[in-house]
């Protein structure tokens, strides 16, 4: 047996464990009932134990070893066996004690945040809080950074995404979205009353299953199911599964989940077979997995093209709610913008401002420039300051979003990110696949994902993220791609 | 740390990783998307593999020989320990290498089945049948017998279980019951053309939860869904699901399947939590679990009192259906039997015959006394002779059950034994509880299922299946209860 065979069948194995804990998590999220979670916890424990000890032995760190100094490799064999060695490197830095110490600050974090939520009382999750704080703080410490102790965990979510970086973008960003906000926002706003009519739920399930459909989503190794939170997972890219939610007076809020996670899963979907359990098999990023999505759920599902050929099957579906609208009005409508408190819910523009506020804060504290317990007033000020809201609660405040109490620091700026990602890559689709806009008003996407197919996802983490956007776009991240789309759509929405 | 602690530690993730495995199993048959099946497969071979090696490991061996051996241990304690030193020994016995080569064995022979039924093919599932049996006879001389290499078998399902025990009980059923069937079948039949009136899905369904939900089954720690072949599955006493299937030209069907899986969940949700992962968590053996499920399924469901009560519910449900019938027409048609060809269609009496016959055969077969390839004659013929029906097809014949192919052989028999254990309990029940046909009337079986709990629920596998039937009964497995039970109710039901 070659030895790369023998590490491809032990990745495999490992990938293996990994997924089975995701079946877990999608179980829990969907199916299980109540009584079930607390034995569920335990179980999620010891696969993810079990998946950390494969993945961090001695014998994987040999194999591996023995593998880098080994000729006889292909390109993406040698690629495979980098990525393979980086990750184990990132895994064992951490010892079992940390492991097993964070995973518990985790938990405790978790049923406290659920609870503080619930109770709009911040103070009931502060010591978790700053425990968890802490523990990062440490974790930081022991990964290892150049300059700043945030770059230590924005890597583990974006290889290599570092908090000058970030600066830049976010910079250029603020200065050009936040006079941007300003000049739509004194214009008058388009009509939105009919979005929060009764839409009932069977009715929203079906139009949002056709959509999926229609996005090339395969239904013969995917599934939709309700959730609280929509989400997307697989266990191989033939099982990849989303999740949504309906409320029966908002319809947007089902619909841009569907195309959101339909987006995930296509990429999901699109990942080489044959490399599973490899990194040539995995999504390259966060990044580059919101730009999936972004890139499906806003130059898709928000642009003009794709209603005219939706608006009337809706109408057709809803004749009570919509009969009396436009698909102009409808279109102006959903493509509405304005400051609001939920970053979930926040339009195209105000979403970045959301994930600042977070990227601040979340460097702040690594930095340990702010104690954990500061945080409401900190949070409060800097939504004053960029979204031109008063907070009332801190349930739609600094407890809005579940992230921290996962212990999730880092995570937040690869939404942006990956919406600037997605900007750029539709502009070069559009210039590249030829005919796009007239496939769409005919509900036909195929070329577009047979282009994503191609340039995205065969490729797996073949690349790294910058690498990826410099190979299909010409040139590395770049701002001005979301800007010009931003001031072009909303100019016509707002002034048409 | 105790070692009785670090023991509980390790069988509690044992049992975590085969509860995992559990977990993909019962989504395999609910909802995995079609593509799905490879990888899924796959990961349930990596789990089951990992299950085993920890529990077959050194280290299990030498911490179980070293509890052997310490006198500090209560008897809970000391049970527990013996029992895992048994399950030990008995899975330790085959090599890694014979595991795999039986599992692969297992994996052809599936896929062979599956094809030969739909085509009523046997030869096309015949090597593969062959090859199993093989296999099999050589597991027999690996774990070892006294008498006959079938007992090897019978014991993995049933501790302690032989041929000499069933012949005795078997021939024993087949004196009485044969007899009796002819008694009953020369007497006129009564009506049953309205159970094959049309019952639509969603009506079945609510009448099923409704039931489940009166027997006691709790859905805070349960679910039902769709399957193809109804199943019970459990992760821990507090996730116990259910499966049912709905065929609406045939009311019987999904409704003795609800109260049959009912039945083996409430065991499993009786089971103790306390004692999760250790044998006295566990069942006591697949004849008592079907003791359980037929308990509900015979003694309550097919009883007089148990439709006073959900009658006149099921002619409100489908009054067009059964608005023309009454309790007692009902009631009649429900316990009418009959020869059949299909196991699971089988009435209470022809059931045992249906098992009779795998008995016969698999004996044989272990045994080396029928070749594999020859078997479609010997069912006819002994299907011919016990249950005087010819059989058409291969596919209603030999090729119905599934056991075989997943190499089960040695499980029928406990199918026949928990029938008997279920009247012997009822029969005690019934003695003891005071009002029970009572509470039935009014839909009452919390004082049925208090006794369940305390009698047989609560002990795991305290007690061997012998001696859990002599400290609740007074007695060993006896026929004689099975027969009376039988013979006053069908009595009554023919000549009334």
């Amino acid at each position: 047996m070659r030895k790369y065979d023998e590490y491809k069948a032990l990745m495999g194995k490992i990938t293996d464990v990994y997924h089975t804990v995701a079946l877990m998590h999608w179980d829990t999220e969907v199916y299980m009932p109540a009584g079930g979670g607390e034995f569920r916890s335990r179980q999620i424990g010891t696969m993810t134990g079990i998946a950390h000890e494969m993945a961090t032995s001695k014998e994987t760190g040999q194999l591996l070893d023995d593998l880098m100094g080994e000729g006889d490799l292909t390109c993406d064999e040698r690629r495979n066996v980098e990525l393979s060695k980086k990750d184990f490197e990132k895994q064992v830095k951490l010892s079992k004690e940390f492991v097993v110490q964070l995973a518990a600050a985790k938990s405790r974090a978790f049923a406290k945040w659920t609870k503080a939520r619930k109770t709009n009382d911040f103070d009931h999750f502060a010591d978790s809080l700053a425990e968890l704080v802490k523990l990062k703080r440490k974790e930081t410490e022991v990964r290892g950074y150049h300059n700043e102790p945030y770059d230590a965990l924005l890597d583990l979510y974006e290889p290599g995404l570092t908090t000058q970086t970030l600066d830049t973008v976010f910079t250029q960003a603020k200065n050009e979205i936040v006079p941007f906000i300003n000049e739509i926002s004194a214009l008058p706003k388009p009509r939105t009353d009919f979005l929060r009519r009764h839409y009932d739920k069977d009715g929203q399930w079906s139009f949002g299953v056709d959509i999926l459909k229609t996005m090339g989503y395969d239904m013969n190794t995917g599934r939709q199911d309700i959730s609280a939170h929509p989400f997307t997972v697989s266990f191989a890219p033939t099982d990849v599964r989303v999740t949504t939610r309906i409320d029966e007076n908002d319809l947007l809020n089902m619909t841009w989940s569907c195309i959101h996670e339909g987006g995930h899963a296509l990429y999901e979907q699109g990942l080489p077979v044959a490399q599973y359990g490899l990194p040539l098999g995995e999504a390259v990023s966060l990044s580059i997995h919101e730009s999936q999505s972004r890139l499906w759920e806003n130059h898709v599902g928000r642009s003009r093209v794709f209603w005219e050929y939706w608006f009337p099957k809706l109408q057709e579906q809803f004749p009570d709610n919509l009969g009396d609208v436009t698909l102009d009005t409808f279109y102006r409508g959903i493509n509405t913008i304005g400051p609001n408190l939920i970053r979930t819910e926040a339009d195209e523009l105000h979403y970045h401002m959301h994930v600042i506020v977070r990227y601040e804060i979340e460097r702040a504290c690594m930095n340990g420039e702010i104690d954990a317990h500061d945080l409401p007033r900190v949070w409060n000020e800097k939504y004053r300051e960029y979204l031109n809201v008063d907070v009332p609660t801190d349930a739609d405040g600094i407890l809005q979003d579940v992230h921290w109490s996962h212990g999730s620091f880092g995570y937040f700026p690869t939404y942006t990110l990956g919406s600037f990602y997605a900007a750029q890559f539709f502009h070069t689709a559009e210039n590249t696949v030829s005919g796009m806009a007239d496939s769409a008003r005919n509900g036909d996407y195929s070329d577009l994902l047979k282009w994503l197919r191609e340039n995205v996802h065969a490729h797996g983490r073949k690349y790294d993220p910058e690498d990826l956007c410099t190979r299909i776009t010409g040139e590395p991240l770049n701002v001005k791609y979301f800007m010009d789309y931003a001031k072009k759509k909303f100019r016509q929405v707002y002034e048409s």
